[in-house]
């Protein structure tokens, strides 16, 4: 096991900056490319993360923390962003993660007191029981799987553009 | 062709910070960590990458641009950075990463004066005939490669500790 809450606190806590230096002020042909119908541009990865943050993350880790007789997981919908009808600029979605993760990061260090509390367990809808340690790990590693898609998504625009030099370039020859 | 030279821009003035915010001050357990023997800790990348800003580059844009007889690119060694004795720790290496960055973009928009230098041509020793847009086109695709290394590398660690989350986590689940 290599999870340790101080470490994954400090990716949870970067997550925000890392993307908002990566794609504050940047331009629409690089925020609104996507790998084809039914992919996500880097756009709405923001919005689902912001979804997360608001309606997946927290509120399993309460459901944990709480402990009574009904530690099933409330439902979470991995679209939600795309059925959203307030437009916000990507610079504003990025302000609003920033704010939000700092909020949750915040509100889990006053909530888990003792290191006990990794070991207990929560109801998935698909997995059944799952450790409060296993959630955070997972928390951590959606946003590497996140930040990954975003900069994937965006490689692929120019694809063509780097001529043979596509056989050499690892993030070009992956399977999706 | 997706290729413009001042989106190009964006991205490679841009990667320097996004590592920075997310890499700086980070714990060694996330810097060294690698996917195994002979595979790259972001601390590696992060002196490739510099490597690169030194003998890559921008010495085969300049090798393209002086449109001399010979325009067979010098040697650029991927594993330069293993073996270098000075150690430096991964802020100061970001720190010079971005200082040798911003020179080097700098110097390519004073040299690029024209849009039609992009047309122009050097000898690729694997490739042949390689166009400076193609050149730089995929110095922008290498800065992703590498960013999706770091990220995956780091996904890697917590491989075991998402438990049944595993099969969900896109970045978990591609071939190397």
């Amino acid at each position: 096991m290599n999870f340790r809450i101080n470490e994954s606190i400090e990716i949870l806590e970067r997550t925000p900056h890392t993307l908002g230096a990566f794609l504050t002020g940047l331009s629409n042909g690089w925020l609104h490319c996507n790998e084809g119908q039914g992919t996500w541009n880097a756009d709405e990865v923001i919005g689902h993360l912001i979804d997360a943050e608001k309606t997946n993350w927290v509120p399993r880790i309460k459901t944990i923390l709480d402990q009574g007789e009904d530690t099933s997981f409330p439902p979470f919908d991995r679209f939600a962003h795309l059925n959203q009808s307030e437009e916000k600029t990507v610079d504003q979605k990025l302000e609003e993660f920033k704010t939000l993760r700092a909020e949750n990061i915040s509100l889990i260090q006053r909530l888990i007191v003792s290191e006990q509390q990794f070991e207990w367990i929560g109801n998935h809808p698909a997995f059944g029981e799952v450790k409060l340690r296993e959630l955070l790990s997972t928390w951590v590693v959606h946003d590497f799987t996140h930040i990954s898609q975003i900069v994937r998504v965006m490689a692929e625009r120019y694809r063509t553009d780097v001529g043979p030099w596509q056989e050499y370039l690892g993030i070009l020859n992956r399977s999706k």
